[in-house]
């Protein structure tokens, strides 16, 4: 999947991140989704320093900008997205679950550049940093479980502005059914094994046999799948019946 | 927001998971989401003792059961569904994109216990972890960039399991679906059967036993059919042996 046109519209600003480990997630997610460009605001030092030379570290992360404000951060941006746990803290902005969020993102990423901000992994992001957003974005998780863990948050978010609205369900594959006609012979193989074996008496019955063909009819057997099913049967009566006279010479 | 009754049906399965990190990350992305119950499979114990008294470790993390086997991680679940990051591999089973697999998830989730298993960091599920699967789930990402962080693809999966979507009507009940351990039944039995017959070899290669594990999850049996089935199977096992010993006194 190459990287989408609209994509490259997305600028990822993590604000005053403290674990690299976390710089180093998000950068993943980021490459994972097909995201490009990161940038860090104030971050410990050494923290960028050491998610920046870790072996592997993505190309993502070895492009990622370094600015010195939130300010900087969206200055080129024409919607600013804040993320946020919501908790007990009021807010003056919109905030919207990350569903709409999302949709609403990849609209306006068709046309313009949009940030989406994550603030520090203690206090989230700062007064200042929300008074620069235009919407806040929550994920919906249970509240008394407090925030989550960054990169988590990061790759549940590029999740679901990728998803890009629904999805039908594709039928499962399981190749071509099997025939009215494979399953007669499975039902009459099963059958002569059952009495060969002693679980039906010679002379069962129709409703017991009704009820073997209704259940290999639930099993919906596909064509190849019935072919694999008609061998063992066989193999089993064809055993079966070769005990019998060894049992009754 | 309370945890949702649903919810508690689901089982969050790591298989053989190294990172202690990863470990807490899972759990506490089940906590943000709702969820409870999180099964580990053989993990690096060190790792798991050491994410289980880390401060702070959640009720997730406490309650969490240890066992020694996937199949016993699966064993009380209905449906079990595998997670990958398919890239280059081929399965056998078939895989569906994470939206759409949530969706059936969800539905299941109302009656069901369902499964979610994830593999190891270096090596996701093995070929016999896969044979446990109904179905397996893939996140859509970019295949180049490989595998996603743990944590984060176990916040990916729940996120969208809790996200709802549409729920379309439900199908024809066929009764209460088989469980997991329904199914190993009767796959020991069949083994048996078949080379009793001759159809298998005395030693059966693992791919043929993976492979019968498959077809008997292919079938969708419900729990009725499924008890049905294995009491043929025990019949027909037993007159195969007792032919046996007719056969070679």
């Amino acid at each position: 999947m190459p990287v989408r046109v609209a994509f490259d519209h997305l600028r990822v600003v993590l604000v005053r991140t403290r674990n690299p480990l976390n710089i180093g997630a998000a950068a993943r997610a980021m490459s994972n989704f097909g995201f490009q460009h990161l940038r860090v605001v104030n971050p410990y030092e050494a923290a960028f320093r050491e998610a920046r030379s870790a072996v592997g570290a993505s190309s993502v992360l070895q492009g990622a900008e370094q600015v010195t404000s939130t300010q900087a951060a969206v200055a080129d941006c024409s919607l600013v997205v804040g993320t946020t746990a919501v908790g007990r803290r009021k807010f003056r902005q919109p905030v919207e679950p990350l569903a709409s969020a999302a949709e609403l993102i990849c609209k306006r990423l068709r046309s313009e550049r949009v940030a989406l901000l994550f603030g520090s992994e203690k206090t989230g992001l700062s007064n200042r940093d929300l008074s620069l957003c235009h919407l806040l974005l929550r994920i919906p998780t249970r509240e008394e479980h407090g925030s989550m863990n960054l990169g988590q948050a990061v790759a549940v978010c590029l999740y679901e502005i990728t998803r890009g609205g629904s999805h039908p369900a594709q039928p499962t594959q399981r190749g071509q059914p099997a025939t009215a006609g494979d399953l007669d012979r499975i039902h009459a193989v099963l059958l002569d094994a059952l009495r060969a074996s002693g679980y039906l008496k010679p002379g069962a019955s129709v409703p017991t046999e009704e009820k073997l063909r209704r259940l290999i009819r639930r099993l919906h057997f596909s064509s190849a799948d019935a072919g694999l099913v008609l061998g063992m049967l066989r193999q089993i009566l064809w055993k079966l019946r070769s005990g019998e006279k060894h049992a009754s010479p």
